[in-house]
């Protein structure tokens, strides 16, 4: 895409150069080249990078960065290029973006390569004495997403590029854009138990060690926790049991082993390691072995002068006034607010991780006005 | 085996040539030969016949009798010919009977071609008028059993065989030859358990319904259970859960379904369907589906005439009082009560369905002598 075209390129043309290039986690080299060219006729330094070694990695990733005036405020765009697996079914191609009616369809429409071009569209109505933006997109938020942001974030903060305030473009919006912004998310920690036990005849129990008991007293009680009551920004943190295991296909043999597994997320009452020493001595206390591994702390961006800023540019462009949630699944909000006060805002997510994803045309315009009031109003603020 | 073979072999002989023919479950032709070659010399007419469809058969079994005068009593030796598979490790080949020092090794040593070896030398002690004697003879006691001793029990009543008393050779005795004899059996019950649920996302439980927590209730209730404090001559019944199963390798997917399996061994005091009726209903209470499959329904053989024929007889060659036992795991006897009191006795079961599967050559003697004082003063009884 030429510098002339990503200056007047409208912001479904621009998402359709980005929905051309295949993406699937993790998104390499085309979809990056396409991003960078429309950024740097934009004037940002466009910086990419490799990030980690296999299983999870290698990543790429992209801090792009156009500096205001020495001691301006800092807001920072941030999101992912990567996409899910398009799977079986679609109506078109779906890395071949088409238009049908007044939808934009294609896999990344509005997980996100939508709200990239959005953002991409909004920074060209902001003259850049008003202050430094930058762009921080991962080529992994769908997949393990260990080196994705978390590599971008210590690479911000190797050059000290510090944003004061950062937008996350997820697909927060559920039945029209800008009736909903994520203010938070709950944490989540999932948590592998396993009891062990001594193998044997079913007719002669006493000479062995059934584990299974154990186990379900120990599921029985987890099950029964009351982590908590909601808070005023999040609902109650929830436990659910996920699998269990023993595989014993002899109906006359009392297993050695049996495994399960629980996932929690959690509010901002909690911490995945409290929650993991919580779990770890009620196991204990049955017998049981718990191994935890936290996916993502809970957090929150308490409602106030950010959340105003989105509010009131959702406000000017669609007269609807957004619920301020914490509901929903981890993003990379969860690495991002240790960098700054973060709040993610995007496009209607009922295709997302669909066939035949797709986003309304006008909408792309309205959410790439909605970014320049955001971003306008951040570095005033 | 000659005529004359069969009518002087040691018992050791005759086991051993059951032992030399592989016949892992289900057992056909040879071992049945070779029995039937043992048998006819001593004046029993031998009808052997198959039962059964695949998966379950087809079943090679045998019946032989010898008829005593019209009007005497009729005494039934029953037993198998199949052996478990022998695994590896064997210090001598499985199927190569060898004796070693005081012991003779082969898989079936014990369980039970060595009894077997024994009621045909029993038999030779007998005169034919002192009453009527018959084998009952499976290739299928330790699979599915379900052509076996049952379509004995069919082709017995068919030809109006039907014994006054039956004693069956497995392998009963611990430590010593005599220690145990088997006067009933447990009953043995097997439940499938099934939760069904709606499969969703960890972070939107209330769109899901998760199945496991129903499950892990029954279960512990279940498990809490306390079916009686046991019997005179029966232990408390015991249930075990033996498996669970989810399969749901998604560490934030709550799953569609969860299953798990229980077996209960029961004694006189409950029948396989009072139990299943018992766990169907509360399984219901949680909302789960329960599936019993009745593997046999106890049995007692109150002690009296014929315990005291079998410990007299075992008194009379070893010393040894035996203890009146319904511990352990199920056999065909549990068939075989249909017909008559059933009593079981045979070998030492210490290396049975083990490697190096091995009898005491001694052992063998004894036992023959002992089965041929139970056979002569049962039809005397």
């Amino acid at each position: 895409m030429s510098e002339i075209a990503s200056r007047t390129a409208s912001v479904a043309e621009l998402a359709e150069a980005l929905i051309a290039c295949p993406s699937v986690t993790p998104a390499q080299g085309l979809v990056f080249d396409c991003l960078e060219s429309q950024l740097q006729p934009l004037g940002f330094a466009v910086h990419r990078f490799v990030a980690g070694e296999p299983p999870d990695g290698p990543v790429e990733n992209l801090f792009a960065i156009r500096k205001g005036p020495e001691g301006c405020r800092h807001f920072a765009f941030a999101g992912h290029l990567d996409v899910v697996p398009p799977g079986d079914g679609w109506t078109s191609a779906p890395f071949a973006p088409e238009r049908r009616g007044d939808l934009l369809y294609g896999r990344g429409a509005v997980d996100m390569k939508g709200s990239i071009a959005a953002m991409v569209a909004a920074v060209r109505d902001i003259p850049e004495h008003a202050g430094t933006i930058s762009f921080v997109v991962t080529g992994d938020e769908e997949g393990p997403a260990r080196h994705g942001t978390i590599a971008l974030i210590e690479h911000m903060r190797e050059v000290g590029e510090i944003p004061d305030l950062c937008l996350v473009g997820e697909p927060t919006s559920i039945d029209r854009l800008g009736d909903t912004v994520k203010i938070g998310r709950r944490g989540s920690v999932n948590i592998w138990l396993e009891s062990q036990g001594t193998q044997g005849h079913v007719a002669y129990p006493h000479l062995a060690d059934n584990p299974i008991p154990r186990l379900v007293a120990l599921l029985a009680e987890l099950d029964a926790l009351k982590l908590d009551e909601g808070t005023e920004w999040f609902q109650a943190s929830n436990l659910e049991i996920t699998d269990l295991e023993v595989g014993n296909p002899a109906h006359n043999v009392i297993p050695a082993g049996a495994k399960a597994r629980i996932s929690i997320r959690f509010n901002d009452q909690h911490t995945g390691a409290s929650l993991a020493a919580r779990v770890t001595e009620i196991a204990e206390r049955h017998g049981c072995l718990a191994s935890p591994i936290i996916s993502g702390e809970s957090f929150l961006t308490q409602p106030g002068p950010f959340s105003d800023i989105v509010s009131r540019a959702i406000e000017a462009e669609t007269s609807i006034t957004p619920d301020l949630s914490t509901g929903g699944g981890t993003s990379d909000a969860r690495f991002l607010k240790d960098l700054s006060p973060v709040i993610e805002f995007g496009l209607c997510n009922a295709t997302m991780h669909k066939r035949d994803e797709a986003v309304a045309l006008a909408d792309l315009e309205i959410l790439a006005r909605i970014y320049a009031r955001i971003a306008g109003d951040a570095l005033r603020a």
